[in-house]
C-alpha cells in the first residue's frame, strides 16, 4: 500500500519575454510560466507531477489555488486514487465555496487542471505506463466512467460514449502499430510569432519546411498591411502546397473579423484560429460561415467542456484546439473527445507554452488509436521552446510526434530548471534586477 | 488635486453555514464573504470601498488578485481617474498576463470587479452623489464611453447604445421623482433556503406577504418530492396572487431541467432561475422553449458581457440576472444593461450575499430612470442577511428599495465588522475552534 504524503507546489517563470518567443497580437509580452504540482508518496519512486500554464503574472495565483485543491489528496491511498479516477476528479472538483470562483473556469479550473494532471502522472507512473498507453489499455466503459459528462447529456449520452469507443476497440492495437511508425503529425508555430522581424520569419519559414513540416502558422491582427506582407512572404518561402494557418489570439470583434480575414483569402489560409472572443460561440458560427471555405479554429482558452458542447451544437468550429492545462486535466479532455468524435469536429490540441508539447502528443496518440481512428484534418501543434527543463521532452521528427516510452504524462520538470526559475526567489528572478 | 495613496485589501467572512442562511442545491454550506478592497488618498475625507462576494474558501485569492489588480492605480491623480472611468477600467483590465487566467472571467475578473467597484464609490463619493444620481447625471455619450463594448459590435453598436440612452434622456427627472415617492420593486429569498424546515418556510413566506412583498423566491432542485411539498406549502400560505420564483443553482442537466421544471408547473412559477451550468446558452434556450410560459432566469454566475450577449442573440432567457459582484463593476454592467433594452429582456439583478443588495439598488434605480424606463417585469433581488455591517445599509419598505441619499455606492462596511471576521486572524475566526 502507498499513501500521498504530501503536495508541493512551485511559481516557475521563464523570462521569454525577453526574446518575444510567445509574442502576439494580443498578448506582447509574456512570460511562460507553470503553476507547478509534486504529489509525494511514501514510495521515494513514486511521485506525480503536473502543472498548469500561464504567461506570468497571476501564476502565483494559480499556485495558491492548486495548494487548496490538492489538500484532499493527502494522506491517501495511491492505489485506491488511481483506481477510480473519475471519483477523485469529482471529489475535487466539487468542493462548493471554490466552484463559487468559477463554475470550472479561471484560476480555480486551471488550478484543477494543474492538480489532476499530476494525479493522472501519478496514475500512469504507478502503472509503469506513459498516459497514452494507460489510456488506450482501459475499456470504453472504464474512460467513460473517467470522463465529466456532467452538463453534456443534451448532447452526448453515456450509451453513446461507450458505443462510439466500442467501435474502435477491436482495431486499436493497428492504430499503435502504425503511429509507431509514423509518429503523430505536427506543425510549428515556432517561425509565427508577431515579434519576429521579415528575414527571422522568412529564415524560419524555410527551416520548418526543410524540417518536414508540412503546416506552418502565423500570427495576424496586429496591423493589416504587416499581415499582408508576412503572408505573402512565407507564401514564397513555403509555396502552395505547404498548409499555411492564421492566428488572430483573440482581438477582433465579430464583423471586424470576418472584414479582415476575407482580406487576407488569397492566401488560403486552412483555418483562422481565435478570431474573437473565446466565450463567443455564436460569434464564432457566424464568423465561419462568413469566411467559408476558410475553417475557424479555437479552444486554447476554451474555458471548459460546456463551452465546446456549444460550439459543436452550433456548428462554430471546424478544428477543435483543446487545451491540455486549460481544462479539468483527463476527465474533462475525455468528455470533449468523446462529443468531437460524435460532432464530427477534428481535435488539433493547443500546444507550446511551457510543457504544453510534453502533454498534448499524449492525448492526439490516444484520441487516434480511441477516439476518432482518423488522423484526416487533424494536426497538433508544435512549438520548439523550453523543452530543456523536461526531464523526458517530446522527440519530434520530420514533422511528427515520436510516441512518448517513459512511464507518465511527461509532465516532470529537472529539480534544477525550478530552483533557477522559481519566482520571485530562484537564481534567475533574484538576480534579473541586477542584470536590467 | 487628490492622490491615491494606497489600496488595501481584507479577507472577511461570515460563518453563514452555521445557520444554513444561503443553503441551495448546489452551494450547502457557504460561509459568505467579501474580498473588500479600500481605495485611501491624501485626503482623509476621501476613501472608496468595493468588494467581490464568494461563499467562502478561495475568498483569499481574490483578495490577493485584487491587490495584484489595483497596482496601477497607486500614486494616481484622483480627479483624472474619476474623469475617465472608461480609461481606468480598461487599463486594469487589459493587463495581458493576468488575461490570460481568463480572459474575463474566474477569479481575475471577480477581483477587476472588487477594485473597479471601489473606483465607482470612490467617484461617487468625490462627486458627493449616490452612485445611482451619479450615472443618471451622466450623458449618453459619457455613459457608453465608460462602458465596456468590446466583442459585442455585431449585437450592439456604439451608435444604438447612445441613441437608446438618448431617447429617455428628457425624461429622467419624472423617474427619479416617481422613484423617489414608491421605491423600486424587490422580491425576498430569505423565505426559501432548502436547509430550513418546512414549519420556518410556512412561518417565514407568511411573514414576507405581512411585509408587503408580492414576490417570493424558493429553492429546489436537490429532492422532487421535497419540492413539490414545499412549493404546495408555499401556495397554501401566500395564495396565487403573489409571484412565486423557483431556483435550481444549476443542479440539472437540460433534459433533467426540462422534466423536473414542468413536473412543479402547477404551482405557476414567474421563472425557473439557474436550471443548469451558467455557461450553457444553447442549454437554457432549449429549456425556455420546453417551459413557457415559465420563465427562464440566469446570471448570477454570468461571467461576462460575451455570455450575456449570446443569452440575448439566443433568446434564451426572460429575466437577466446581472450580479454586481462578478461582471467587470459598472463598466461592464452598462453594456449589459445596454444590451438588455435593445433586445426587450428585463433586468432583475441578483443579490443577496454580503452587501450585494446595497450594490443592485443603485444599478436598478439607474436602469429605470436612464436605460429601460420601464418597471414591467422587474423586481430586484433582496435578502435580509448581514446589512449590520454595513455603514449606509440599503432600507427596504413596503417590498420596495428606498432610494439611497447618501454619497457612495453603499459599499463600506464597519471596521469593527472587517476586524472581527477577517479570516483567519479576526476576533470570529481566531476562537472558533475554541467554541465548537
Amino acid at each position: 500500500m502507498t499513501t500521498i504524503t504530501g503536495v508541493e507546489t512551485h511559481d516557475v517563470r521563464f523570462p521569454t519575454s525577453l526574446s518575444l518567443d510567445g509574442s502576439d497580437a494580443m498578448n506582447k509580452d509574456g512570460d511562460y510560466s507553470a503553476a507547478y504540482v509534486v504529489i509525494r508518496t511514501d514510495d521515494p519512486q513514486l511521485s506525480g507531477f503536473g502543472f498548469t500554464f500561464t504567461i506570468g503574472r497571476g501564476n502565483d495565483l494559480c499556485v495558491s489555488a492548486a495548494a487548496q485543491r490538492a489538500l484532499p489528496l493527502i494522506g491517501r491511498n495511491v492505489e485506491e486514487i488511481v483506481g477510480d479516477l473519475g471519483a477523485i476528479y469529482r471529489e475535487l472538483q466539487s468542493d462548493s465555496q471554490l466552484r463559487w470562483l468559477g463554475p470550472d473556469k479561471g484560476v480555480i479550473h486551471l488550478a484543477l487542471a494543474a492538480v489532476m494532471n499530476a494525479v493522472w502522472d501519478l496514475a500512469a507512473r504507478k502503472a509503469g505506463k506513459p498516459l497514452w498507453r494507460l489510456l488506450t489499455d482501459m475499456t470504453p466503459t472504464e474512460l467513460v466512467d473517467a470522463a465529466d459528462l456532467r452538463y453534456l447529456s443534451d448532447a452526448l449520452t453515456r450509451e453513446e460514449a461507450i458505443a462510439l469507443l466500442a467501435d474502435l476497440a477491436p482495431t486499436r492495437q493497428q492504430r499503435i502499430a502504425e503511429l509507431a511508425d509514423t509518429g503523430y503529425p505536427c506543425y510549428t508555430t515556432s517561425a509565427g510569432w508577431l515579434g519576429y522581424s521579415d528575414e527571422k520569419l522568412r529564415r524560419l519559414c524555410q527551416e520548418a519546411v526543410d524540417a518536414g513540416y508540412r503546416y506552418i502558422k502565423l500570427k495576424v491582427g496586429a496591423n493589416r498591411e504587416d499581415d499582408y506582407r508576412r503572408l505573402s512572404l512565407a507564401r514564397e518561402v513555403i509555396g502552395w502546397d505547404v498548409n499555411l494557418m492564421i492566428d488572430a489570439n483573440q482581438v477582433w470583434d465579430v464583423p471586424e473579423a470576418i472584414d479582415w480575414v476575407l482580406s487576407l483569402a488569397e492566401f488560403k489560409p486552412l483555418w483562422i484560429e481565435e478570431p474573437t472572443s473565446p466565450d463567443d460561440i455564436l460569434g464564432h458560427a457566424a464568423v465561419r460561415r462568413a469566411v467559408a471555405p476558410i475553417g475557424v479554429a479555437t479552444g486554447e482558452h476554451g474555458m471548459n467542456r460546456v463551452l465546446f458542447k456549444q460550439l459543436f451544437q452550433a456548428e462554430a468550429i471546424d478544428f477543435c484546439q483543446l487545451d491540455s492545462a486549460r481544462l479539468g486535466s483527463v476527465n474533462e479532455i475525455l468528455a470533449v473527445y468523446f462529443m468531437a468524435k460524435k460532432f464530427g469536429v477534428p481535435v488539433c490540441p493547443h500546444a507550446g507554452g511551457v510543457g504544453l508539447c510534453e502533454l498534448v502528443q499524449h492525448l492526439s496518440i490516444f484520441d487516434y488509436v480511441a477516439v476518432s481512428g482518423s488522423l484526416e484534418g487533424r494536426v497538433t501543434e508544435f512549438v520548439d521552446h523550453l523543452h530543456e527543463h523536461f526531464v523526458e521532452p517530446c522527440v519530434v521528427s520530420a514533422g511528427a510526434y515520436v510516441l512518448p516510452t517513459q512511464p507518465g504524462y511527461s509532465a516532470e520538470m529537472f529539480a534544477d530548471s525550478i530552483e533557477e526559475f522559481a519566482f520571485p526567489a530562484g537564481r534567475y528572478w533574484s538576480t534579473a534586477a541586477a542584470r536590467r
